[in-house]
């Protein structure tokens, strides 16, 4: 028996996706206790966190369970990730080494780390997650990566389900937002492929020089049409892409094709302030009922006005509360004893 | 039905300060064991901690449940504190989102956040933690702001009874020390906050140019008065305060006229360095016995003496003690489950 | 009654290290659960980790039990540590208040403190531990001193009884490895104290200018002769030391006698680089079935070769897993209720 990591969504089949979220409405609802008694989960946070870490610590303790939190190069030793490395620099421990340590204190991992170094080539490949994984005997949770966030991505569907009913056929519109720095693009396209799933009609609307990975477009078209949705079109205007949206996800992302060049992103993006979700933009979404989301922490007043995050529209509370529901189901699929 | 906060003694009745404090009592007795089960406090720390941290876990854990400390701009985001900011600096959260969210994944919230900025005007309103209190639907307990600690204010007044036995008309001497730096004013004025409440008599003792912020120091002589106690007066010498004092309780702390002005209150300040709890002086407090209080860090050899620290007038450790204690009481009252 | 530490292996009388690593080996067969209900180890960390932390914390959580994690200087105060300081420098609070009032909060305190400071003369004295210990009213573990890393060299004992079987006169080498920096002699002499215990008969191979505290070598060669061992002799060859090896144990230290004296240390090592176990001399082991140990982190390429670590002889993860085991037996003994 191998074990099942859950490093993207994709990975993961729709019946088996369908299943967490049909379990994380009942954790919801609070049919569910207990389930990971005498389970650690040990995270390791390269990157900070205020959602992931408090709700999976939350998420493990409200089932029985414990979360550690390692956080190397701070409390815990610099990691070095390279396979082959002779080790005579900074970097103290190898991940081959945590990885495989940490599977035997642990029932589970977590591991966090935002894409690294210039190369968007190397970046993608997602190597310190996929590694961690290749090296622990115990299952592995992606807490985003430089391509990947599926724990929001399951938050965003369960959100998207329990706020619209039935997705199939209705509008995701994943917006670009400015943002004084060049995001990594794991949460717009985790969220754009959970939308997919759902079988709703996707737009995507960024200025030119910000579409995703080619790849990632791809896959979000593929899952869409398998799930019987639409891959509408891919719209350069903030306000055209509004138009008719049951939901808007505001998000900002770097270029992908200047990746590692960050004067020259700085310089491209200069122009795009104005791409910032407005209490008037907001009126062009269908019925001016279209709800907002966004994965948090978000740019207040830049990415999106007060008005819309403290008005009826916004869903952004509620679907940051999902992580914690969506994780506890994961944990109980993952770690969980059999019931 | 509206939720309570924590942030200030005075915000709570003295009824309600009174049960409390026999709730802290049974809690040290052993008489009460459980009360949170499945509860989780997140804890916010903007600023360090030794005995906060780790007698608020220890306190949720005693009973059955969790505490999440997080620690923005360390391992968690860095937090946006104003109000209608545009966040295109580097700060990458906003206050309003942290407190709605993690009233989502928490049963209670703590803040930590001492003073900030150069102006007293502003540092004065306390409104990182009020604020918090605003945007999370869940209680919210006060760590320590610029201007009140009230878990200390609780502990100091559980151990003023607990050493004192009846408190009414007791002397309660306040006495300003020397430190390196010029901290907040949280500590003493809700140290003769508590004092006060107790019907104790009180006295400050402090050089010219550090007298409390004045509408604290009205609010200590109303408080007195209320509870039957006597504002005795204001002392600027270190010796005579301490005349036939029953609880001497030592702090520092920067002056409030020169608040942001660093290099004036370290000249201020300068020749100040008498001013530190002496054996000597301690022999003048009734009977040489007065009880020797601080709330701890504390700077030996130059708050207090070693020898004062070390030897039988001092309760300070029992004092950090009592933070487990009352804040055992203030949670099961906060986050409690009916029994 | 005294309270117990754990600040050495030997300070507690070999049947009491025996009983430790029996009930050790009863816990990792699952045969003991429970017994440390309600109970709190306050961890203070002035230096990183990862397998101590992680492991203590699954360790308490395990058996019904709960730690926190302090750092001071990061999260909590930064901590003085001289007896009869004037505190009036950058150091907020004294080591004696930190044991004694986390002595309140907690049932026990793990204490990390490697050497500090150019004398090793004072650095030798593991004053910082030491001086926990002596204030503390709850017993103080170990967690890793300039002198010693008790847990370890119980995890150590624990995986060589493992491996090898039965251990008396079976060959144990201890040898140097060339590295950046110059490190603690802590684990190797613990290690080699561990291995003493058990009758083994000892090898310690390290370049010239690499010996240990004479205080340790001398302690080590007695502890092997009262165990019916042998302290077979110090060799300055890595070639010849591994010959019919039945365990080898790498790491890498310092030069005590170039203690504080970085750039001397650093010429004397610079020669050393073919220090490292290699595949090739891997195979004057016993058979060359001679088992690889390292307490972690390892520097892989510099210390020992990929080829090694993911060998049949590497034992490191299972010598990192009974940490866990050995932990668990050590908090135990030390914090558990009597069943």
């Amino acid at each position: 028996m191998t074990k099942r990591d859950f490093l993207a969504l994709e990975d993961w089949g729709s019946d088996q996706v369908e299943e967490l979220l049909q379990l994380a409405a009942r954790v919801k609802r609070g049919e569910i206790s207990g389930g990971l008694e005498r389970k650690v989960l040990a995270m390791v946070f390269l990157d900070p966190s205020l959602r992931t870490r408090a709700s999976f610590e939350a998420a493990m303790f409200l089932h029985g369970g414990h979360a550690v939190v390692l956080e190397p190069g701070k409390g815990s030793w610099s990691l070095e990730t390279e396979p082959g490395a002779v080790m005579d620099g900074d970097r103290v421990e190898h991940l081959v080494e945590a990885a495989r340590v940490l599977g035997r204190y642990a029932d589970g991992l977590g591991i966090r780390a935002f894409p690294r170094g210039n190369d968007w080539v190397v970046a993608r490949r997602d190597a310190i997650v996929r590694d961690f994984a290749r090296h622990s005997e115990k299952p592995v949770i992606n807490l985003e990566s430089a391509r990947r966030h599926p724990c929001q991505a399951l938050a965003d569907a369960m959100t998207l389900r329990e706020k619209l009913g039935e997705t199939a056929g209705k509008r995701f519109v994943l917006t670009w937002a400015w943002h004084p720095k060049a995001l990594p693009t794991a949460v717009p396209a985790s969220a754009a492929l959970a939308a997919a799933r759902l079988g709703m009609e996707i737009v995507i609307a960024r200025p030119e020089g910000y579409e995703l990975d080619p790849e990632d477009t791809a896959l979000i078209r593929r899952i869409a049409q398998q799930a019987g949705g639409e891959f509408v079109h891919i719209i350069d205007d903030p306000d055209e892409a509004l138009v008719g949206a049951d939901a808007v996800y505001v998000k900002s992302w770097g270029s992908v094709k200047l990746y590692g060049r960050p004067e020259e992103e700085a310089a491209q993006r200069s122009g795009l302030r104005d791409w910032r979700l407005t209490p008037s933009r907001l009126r062009s979404t269908r019925g001016s009922r279209g709800i907002v989301m966004h994965c948090l922490p978000v740019r207040r007043n830049v990415e999106i006005d007060d008005a819309v995050l403290d008005g009826p529209n916004s869903v952004v509370v509620d679907q940051a509360e999902n992580r914690l529901h969506a994780q506890r189901a994961l944990l109980l699929e993952l770690l969980g004893s059999p019931s």
